[in-house]
């Protein structure tokens, strides 16, 4: 205790050094984390010393002490030795239409994997939560949404890596998004984010990788909450489109590869496709709804090989097709203007709490490189009240971008992998 | 109020704005001040807003905005009629060894001048000072300070022409220093600080203008309460320093050019040299004494042309005179050196509350461009306990510094006048 009265005295000194775009001893950061958590730093000087990071940065070193000391702000959990090494967890940076984690979690499973923060995310949590993981990230998130220094290298990673740490991870794999529908726009970016948290992450010891991938069109075919549980049961199915699989094998791979579950990524890859392909996966995922109440009669149905999913899901009252209104090849599909749209249609949440209507959605009935006349449906949107307006269709419309061949340009969905 | 109430939800939204260098209009400076002022503000935020500011700083026009917005957040005083025009005061960046408002005041008085912070310096407040007065300061001065975001133009200009403005002021000199013994170690910065206040100022209405001076050397030969007190006395009987009366007839020439009671800023120097020399500064000060509670006879001791100081005002136990410890011409002497040691002999406070000892002090016993021999009385240092130190014996010595006369450099005191 000594030890903070004597350092409170210090915090405008701290907050000076960082001003200044000097660099943070570990001691000084630690002092700071420990304020937060103890509330013996005022919360202006919080705002002061957030902004000042967000301004000038942290180095390596500096990210690295701030996310061990928000880590060891609160309890570390354990695990049954029995999962030694196989306690897994993928994080993603967010994006349109991602239903990663309800293919790439089962298919884990399947491979003996131990998942927890995915397991929450599909809706089932596998562990007890506590409420004392990484208290010094509770105070900070909060304040940095009021004080605008959210989108800060360092206080990104440090948030983060700090839970996967307190959380005693084997392995992690980052699922970074770049493009107009993601995030982060361009790669740069999102690179600099991927290799500060792969390389946090690492030195935690939490083996820690990235897969970087482009997104611009929508991954998949469905945008919304129902239509992507069915498009993850076909994936689970074996029938899921490409972009889908090549991600769910990527950060699958990688993972199983960290852990040596596999030789190389690309045995790791082929562990994942083969889950998919021979049921392992759909299994798991059948006895995942299982576990989370859903009668056995209806898991099976849904999980069954011509699934008549409309039977059990409820269809939204109203379905329009959107014609094409030219012809040529299909360069570009905007993901963020279809997400927008819906967004206001009722398939997101504007604040906490907002209600969310899961059967409002898209499907695209084209994709990227396709060839189309004019007039040929190219979206079918799912929606109730309130009904598309003629703008939202002018929006929709604005979404799909038409031309001659030649200037398509596609590119593979990952365009990098970071190793740990 | 349903303007404040819409404007919260935008705070995160200006921080963001000055966050990335943007300038802020003059409604969203007003929604940050009436934020703080009203506390619908987080404290979280006026530390990242404060830090905002700090680090990429303020055009002249949002610096007027805050300014303006700081004097209205509370009263704005208004004076008799009869002091139309007349209502003047000084501000000093501070230093060592600064008795000019001790010589300046009388002699404005004496000119007919109104004064308001310059009389409570002295120590006698002439009007009732409101509580209301600039409250959006009171609560960014505290967090400015504990933020570590004290030095920062745009914030120093708001604090201190804010609470000027709101005091209904005709005219405001600024006495700016710069130097190793003030706050601006370079005449660049004094400078930036002086033309952002001046312009400030008049803009508010209030007729400014600065006076930039070196401060190197302690004004005036001495240091300490008691012994500044005596010094000016000498000031007001005719017999001061030379670079304390320059100092004084500068900022009070340029106060009677300004408010018209003086054709040209010579005319003015002159005027309050006048003042100096008739005793007419002298008799106004002898009153303001008397007014103040000091008995009539010790006050016109005090004022008396062989007044015997020490018979009145207590001397310290101990007076020790250092001497040179080689030959030759003063070329320096180190204020901040002097300042330090006595401030440790009990001369200033460490923080707010602490006691002071208004007998300790020193005398320089010989200036700039004297030419010494070894072994010469060179500083006389008044003290008591804790005594004198053979440490702090070394630190005085060190602020001497002789040398051959062609190193000599000296340059006027007053550096640059800024006019309104």
């Amino acid at each position: 205790m000594a030890h903070h009265e004597q350092s409170t005295a210090t915090f405008p000194e701290h907050i000076r050094k960082k001003r200044n775009g000097e660099q943070l001893s570990a001691g000084e950061i630690r002092d700071f984390v420990q304020g937060v958590k103890d509330k013996t730093i005022q919360e202006s000087q919080i705002g002061a010393m957030l902004m000042a990071i967000w301004l000038q940065g942290m180095v390596a070193e500096e990210t690295l002490a701030l996310t061990k000391e928000m880590m060891m702000s609160g309890e570390v959990m354990s695990w049954p030795a029995e999962w030694e090494g196989l306690m897994v967890d993928k994080h993603s940076t967010g994006g349109v239409g991602d239903k990663i984690s309800l293919v790439l979690a089962p298919a884990l499973a399947a491979c003996g994997c131990k998942l927890h923060r995915i397991l929450e995310e599909v809706g089932c949590c596998i562990v007890g939560q506590t409420d004392n993981l990484v208290p010094a990230d509770k105070v900070m998130y909060a304040l940095r949404d009021v004080t605008s220094t959210v989108d800060s290298l360092p206080l990104i990673t440090g948030s983060i890596i700090s839970k996967k740490g307190a959380e005693s991870l084997s392995a992690l794999v980052l699922d970074v998004k770049f493009g107009n529908a993601a995030l982060y726009k361009d790669l740069g970016s999102a690179k600099s984010l991927a290799q500060s948290m792969v390389t946090v992450g690492n030195s935690l010891g939490i083996r820690t990788g990235a897969v970087l991938s482009r997104m611009n069109c929508p991954i998949g075919r469905c945008v919304g909450n129902t239509l992507e549980v069915m498009e993850s049961l076909e994936c689970l199915k074996g029938r899921g489109p490409d972009d889908i699989l090549e991600l769910v094998t990527s950060l699958g791979g990688l993972l199983l590869w960290m852990i040596g579950r596999a030789g190389s990524l690309e045995e790791g890859k082929k562990v994942i496709s083969t889950t998919l392909q021979n049921g392992a996966a759909l299994e798991k995922f059948q006895n995942m709804m299982i576990g989370q109440g859903v009668a056995s009669q209806i898991a099976a149905s849904l999980c069954s090989t011509n699934a008549d999913y409309y039977s059990i899901l409820r269809l939204a009252h109203y379905q329009t097709e959107l014609e094409t209104q030219g012809h040529g090849t299909v360069l570009d599909i905007d993901g963020m203007v279809i997400a927008q749209v819906l967004h206001r249609l009722g398939a997101g949440r504007s604040k906490a709490g907002d209600p969310v209507n899961h059967s409002v959605g898209a499907e695209l009935l084209v994709s990227l490189g396709h060839k189309v006349e004019k007039g040929q449906p190219w979206l079918r949107v799912h929606y109730e009240t309130p009904a598309l307006s003629a703008e939202q269709r002018l929006s929709l419309q604005g979404a799909l971008t038409l031309g001659p061949v030649d200037l398509l340009h596609t590119q593979p969905l990952v365009a990098e992998i970071i190793l740990p």
